[in-house]
């Protein structure tokens, strides 16, 4: 086994989630929803230049806007919230991707191992990730680890992702393929992606990727999809300040 | 029956198709296709201002550019055509609605003639709309009407809609709910909605909405949905003009 | 206009709802979830005959079962809902397949306009059809009407239809296609379809097709499709039982 | 780090796909096809048994049923092929799983590493399996390895599996949640899943995932998920006879 040193791995205990393109606005949700009652009327006001609303922010929409954006979410009418757009692009471990692609309702492009060589960045757990589980399916607590604990895991998970790596990178240079090269490569790497979707798909991914108390059906997600899901509800919340709003109080249930 | 002058009908042989909001350039579709080979390096040309790629137009984008656009088309390489996002408005009558709903991936919000009250505006085929239909079925051709065929459904699709709007009028006017009344309607009625969809949706839709020589799969689409077709792929060609050529090159094939 | 006696149109005031196809039992949901606890160990259950399993009849499961499913409605785990199959044989006035197609988790052929020429069955409301509107939008109640407004109704629905019939038929008489004679057709011309759904996909659609006191997200759909669910949700009903008991315990609400 | 030996880990090369359940037969295609131009007539070769029609062969249908299938696959007419259902159960590496859960219109119940221990069964590429990679992105061509490349991989792979192994299990042992403690083990473990899809859905993923001479649009799969492809072929094949050989006959492209 060829030697790598473990300096020359890059080691993250984050996700980073930036928005790419958007468009999505509280204003998007009113002119579709408007059509079913008024028909060609709602065009007028789906013609208003979004981005001048935007730079107005949410105070320029009226109280019967907010009314209006708060009685789909509570009766579930859906289709409304999908009228709209976001392009996230997202680096996080592969085990985070493998259920974040579960979510059929959105638009995928990740980086292949079979066309790259991947990098070497690893994700090793914060000092403060929960390392215990207790309970039993369906209804797992975690709770802290000790410093033992802790220590074994920084270790392990360090010392594995470098020797892993080393073992990819010695097949490479003996010229195999990097899509078998790469199958020795553990599920802490990194990949990158863009994903697309609308404001009703993503409540749906927040309502089951969080864990918030008071939310009406509750959720158990792994904690790194978790911080996904918590970055890119604070850049919808930016977009879509009353529908996140009307989201929150309406038991995080997507319409 | 109460009477109401034809003349308080509007009739029309058009459709209607505007363009309200769109996050869409051929830009978006080569940053999510390059994330597959340069990983983080595809987030620098993703974050350019696409408004300001798009000012410049197509012809800032470089030859290998257009030809990555081409070989994913060509190989059928779908997903990086769909992080973009169209919303259309368009005024079609409910024949029409009923075929373009069957195309499961889109938003779509629509009057409601529970919620409303239906205005009076009808389709008629103008003078150039074919008539006559031979052939079998899945490979029916149209021909021209002679004159008489023309008059007889000139006046009676005028005379049917008169008469069923006076007849949905009468029961209104009783205090009969909408929902109730509005089932004498003809399918030749005008509705309105508001339509979202990203380019592969949009190119799927075309592929089977237009009939064009050529084109790898012939298709036989009635005349009327087509049109709302045709001016979507014209509003689409200026938004995404590269990605349009590359679908027309080939074949007119969804990827 | 030619003259074709309302003798001759076949009304009716119902719907049509058969059970074309399944394969469907709760045992399906079972082996699904426990997928995921007991990975290849689950092949053992979900390789019983289903057929002689559903002979037994439900008794045949025992509590734990019926608690697995209990469990997975209550929070929301929605896959393991989706690894069955029922296809329904459908016919209903037009106005309720449009609002049927738009729910696009569902797979869907109809008899078509452009290919057949359309038999001359309609809808007409029964003595008990409520139809009087009150309340607004989203929150409409309807009520009754008096003698005079349903010998309105059925006067004037009977008189469109068997105008507007005679109209389609003059037309194609005179040699014109029939995807353009259909069009002075009305929304209560009968029309019908398989549909394909699996049990999560129609949950969701009864939980928003049927009004259902106690149901955690109130509905108001209209009579029409709600006619269509009710016999669905007692087919279901008799295929899965458990998932439908389970479905009425936590609301109503689609996993 | 706890020494586990290689021979207390199971290796495969294999992948396996079972039908689990299946309601799907070539008479399902043509009854869901004439509801466009036979309406209520078609319900009657709807309703014959379809077990009985499989009990007798593909050899009952007749010439024009035949023809009806080849026309549908050849004009892309796709939702006919949407009324049936076929489940299967998949073992495979979980770089395969990445691959597969991109198809969308498909359900998946996959075991999982926060609710189990996952077991030691790991992938090493068969003696036959190619090895090298020639040509560039998009149009890669796989060749054989010499046999010190092959010795190479297998050995790595072994001992990298182990040891991966080895670190999960004494991260286990030291209390650590599950969920945490996999984040080591490679892409080469296998998992398993059931996985539900239609006719039209599978077409879709095998026109994609398997590379055959002569297909209208060349695919360029990796092998393992390949080995999944063939395997799902050759049941639905089975099911399905007359729909298989119209999609190959067709060029292998899904309609």
């Amino acid at each position: 086994m060829s030697e790598i040193p473990e300096s020359a791995i890059q080691f993250r205990s984050d996700v980073t989630v930036e928005l790419v393109r958007s468009s999505a606005s509280d204003a998007d949700v009113l002119f579709a929803a408007r059509v079913s009652t008024l028909g060609e009327q709602s065009l007028a006001a789906a013609s208003r230049d979004p981005a001048a609303a935007g730079a107005e922010g949410a105070d320029e929409l009226l109280p019967r806007d907010r009314g209006l954006i708060n009685f789909l979410m509570r009766d579930r009418h859906g289709t409304p919230f999908e009228h709209n757009s976001m392009t996230f692009y997202v680096q996080a471990p592969i085990f985070v991707f493998r259920e974040f692609m579960r979510h059929r309702i959105a638009s995928y492009n990740e980086e292949s191992g079979r066309y790259r060589e991947l990098r070497p960045v690893f994700y090793v757990p914060a000092a403060d990730r929960n390392l215990i589980q207790v309970g039993k399916p369906g209804a797992y607590e975690f709770l802290p680890g000790d410093d033992k604990q802790h220590q074994l895991v920084d270790q392990t998970v360090r010392a594995a992702s470098a020797r892993a790596f080393a073992d990819y990178q010695e097949m490479l240079a003996a010229g195999i393929a990097r899509e078998v090269a790469r199958m020795v490569l553990p599920l802490n790497i990194y990949s990158s992606m863009y994903v697309t979707m609308n404001a009703r798909s993503l409540m749906n991914f927040l309502s089951l990727r969080r864990h918030v108390d008071g939310a009406a059906f509750p959720s158990f997600p792994q904690r790194e999809i978790e911080m996904c899901a918590e970055q890119m509800e604070a850049i919808w919340a930016g977009l879509m300040p009353l529908t996140q709003a009307a989201f929150i109080g309406h038991g995080r249930v997507a319409p």
